[in-house]
């Protein structure tokens, strides 16, 4: 797949995905990225050329690299496991904003759905600034179905909502845990909602009493982090 | 000014703001907004056309609304102050999420630079959700001179920084507080730096340590939340 931006791909390097060929703005010039362009094949490209095939967030650099590659839930086995599982997020920048954010956090994994929702593409890749490459991202058919896995497995499963009534202090608890945040617009549908064991709400003042999901997500990563 | 998006419109109406002018998509319908039709003009628009004049965000709306009013700090009353200085973020998702967070954590007042900065523009209010009509932009000339003004009044000013050393809990101590946010990439200029109070870290366990500076904002703002 073609990822593109400074920093994704640098860090894409570093941690040794393989890169196939490079599409590079005409005087693109990067000391991180340089010494590659020796040893794997490179497109100098003019603006409008470089713009039509890569959109304008690319800071003069694209590269075609291995795919990112999707892993089971029996493939994550940290201990203790401490997930998110979101249910429909669509927007790119939110999903790359929340893997970086389980990444700075130290999250185990996300979890995503097959259909209506995100999938790693280079606008995700590009606001992971990097984070993409350590974070892994699990696909499941269905997260209904997952919650009720995990909580076979014991391990407590939250979801984020705004009418929640546990308190945000609760995820700082050690142990295994698991996270649902909900769509953009529509938060959690009525049949995850039953099904958490607890719905969590972070405590809000204001009057329109809604935050951007990634920001609500990294709020609920920072608490969890407390309890590792 | 132009925005555009159900949401933004919708709150835009009920807290006031005067529209000259309604855009929208054949086949438009909303039950928040369809109730102005009879009030205020309506061009009813062609999709080619709707998306050539305000882009693909607009959920088929735009609207010509009053200009938002820029403030200046003497005319944030509030008390306690507790305002973020923004120096230098220029992504508009970043800003309108920011906006959000103020709005959802009860801040009294976002200020901005006037040079190489984010301004108030559609894709601004869009991401605001409509948390610019009730959160006070102020935009000043210079942010270190702002700083040095605000720590004039006994305002305490922090730093949001990787290598700051002040526990993120501070912010929840009560009284007036400002905190200073740097720009994407390159953070907190040295003169910022050197001049706040106190660097305040985020504390993080992942291997890549950064955050964005949307998220970043509303841990902070979350934390400072405690204090009112």
């Amino acid at each position: 797949m073609i990822i593109y931006g400074k920093h994704p791909i640098s860090v894409a390097l570093s941690k040794g995905r393989k890169v196939s060929a490079f599409y590079a703005l005409k005087g693109f010039d990067d000391p991180s990225i340089q010494p590659w362009f020796a040893r794997v094949p490179v497109t100098w490209q003019d603006k409008p050329i470089h713009q039509e095939m890569f959109g304008k967030e690319t800071q003069g650099i694209a590269a075609e690299v291995e795919d990112y590659v999707l892993k089971s839930l029996d493939e994550i086995q940290s201990t203790p496991l401490r997930v998110a599982l979101l249910d429909g997020i669509t927007d790119p920048h939110n999903f790359g904003a929340i893997i970086r954010s389980a990444e700075a956090f130290g999250l185990s994994a996300l979890i995503i759905r097959k259909d209506r929702s995100v999938s790693i593409t280079p606008a995700v890749v590009k606001a992971s600034a990097g984070a993409i490459e350590t974070v892994d991202i699990v696909q499941v058919t269905n997260i209904h179905q997952t919650i009720l896995t995990l909580q076979k497995r014991n391990i407590f499963v939250y979801g984020l909502d705004g009418d929640g009534a546990v308190p945000l202090e609760t995820l700082a608890s050690s142990g295994p845990m698991a996270i649902v945040l909900g769509a953009e617009g529509d938060g959690l549908s009525a049949l995850v909602k039953k099904t958490c064991d607890g719905l969590i709400r972070i405590p809000m003042t204001g009057q329109i009493e809604s935050l951007n999901v990634s920001v609500a997500a990294a709020i609920a990563f920072h608490e969890m982090q407390k309890g590792r």
